[in-house]
């Protein structure tokens, strides 16, 4: 497929990083473009999710795609395939999170006129990715039910500045030991504001309700 | 538990790591410690895998375990409580990976007399693990069944710098879309020497494989 587009992203030299995300994020709302960082582990499920939620949105808002990868491009193609939505692919050279101005070099590839979300898939990493503010409006993070219920306790920047977590893959519950409400505390201790929803990538369970979520966020 | 060791890791000094990293394989070698590097996804079975294998190996062989986290030390009580063995958990406060002189910090903590193999089970991270040298005599990684075959692809640099390469929950494989001929092609792709040994951590199965690889290397 020739038309996805491929960004090489280059190292931001900008110093302070948290005041260029508020003035990223500034820019956004004059255009009124909403930014939703989309975090998780290596293989939690982000394409598969952003495809059934791109497909229940597409018809109500205009959505436009970023998906950041080390390296490949076989994200950006499946979700252009799967929903037609215009998907760029950034690629990071190595590095293992997106800052804001990294953000911003993707969103100049984006003709963001009628667009009213913006989707960046960051690189698969609970570590990194977690320091640095992109400029987005909202930080939802996916957690997979056979990464198990424990991660939380792991990885605790990450819970603490997503305001939205997505338990997926919740229709394999049953062939590992995952306990939900344990997990949910986890969340709560590390960020007591945070909203969670269950879904299943794999079936579609819960996906009107992730969709429902952002629309409400957008409009 | 008061009997888990936890040591705070500072950020190295040094410039030069691969430099550092051979100064502590040499050093390793004089004590005749065999290394190994454990990396892999958070959620991946590490700490699992782990405790089945040391539970196969220690009767045969001394072995002490690093468990690096950035915060909590669940895994070390984990492992210590099912195998016995000696056990530390190393904090690296924030920080994404460890390099030698971290890793020497955390060596320094354990008694290495009549020790035949110290296993570091590394930060839960595709990435940036995976571009410092431990000083570790082997790089072995865990890739689960859930994280899906395409993993190869979109990390390249952890499965170039791995001889070998731990499928594991292949106990699940029916209920996910994984095509493990495509993996180790991938895996191949990277790097052409991996050894790929495929494994359940929860049922045992391909731990003896694993385990003999191991005494193979440490004898």
């Amino acid at each position: 497929m020739g038309n996805i587009k491929i960004i090489d992203i280059k190292r931001s030299i900008f110093e302070d990083n948290d005041k260029d995300a508020d003035k990223l994020r500034a820019e956004l709302n004059d255009k009124q473009v909403f930014l939703l960082n989309l975090m998780s582990s290596p293989g939690s499920g982000k394409t598969t999710t952003l495809i059934k939620t791109i497909n229940s949105l597409k018809e109500k808002i205009n959505i436009k795609i970023m998906e950041a990868d080390i390296d490949s491009d076989v994200d950006a193609i499946k979700i252009k395939e799967s929903t037609g939505v215009d998907t760029i692919q950034l690629h990071t050279g190595g590095m293992c999170h997106l800052d804001a101005d990294m953000t911003r070099q993707g969103l100049r590839n984006l003709d963001l006129e009628k667009t009213d979300l913006v989707i960046l898939e960051n690189v698969g990493n609970l570590v990194c990715p977690a320091e640095f503010d992109t400029g987005s409006h909202l930080n939802c993070m996916i957690l997979s039910v056979p990464e198990g219920h424990d991660k939380p306790l792991k990885y605790p920047l990450m819970f603490q500045i997503c305001d939205l977590v997505l338990i997926n893959k919740i229709d394999v519950m049953s062939v590992f030991d995952f306990d939900i409400e344990k997990c949910k505390e986890y969340i709560y201790k590390r960020n007591p504001k945070a909203t969670i929803i269950p879904i299943s990538a794999k079936t579609g369970e819960g996906i009107d309700k992730f969709a429902e979520y952002l629309l409400n966020k957008v409009k």
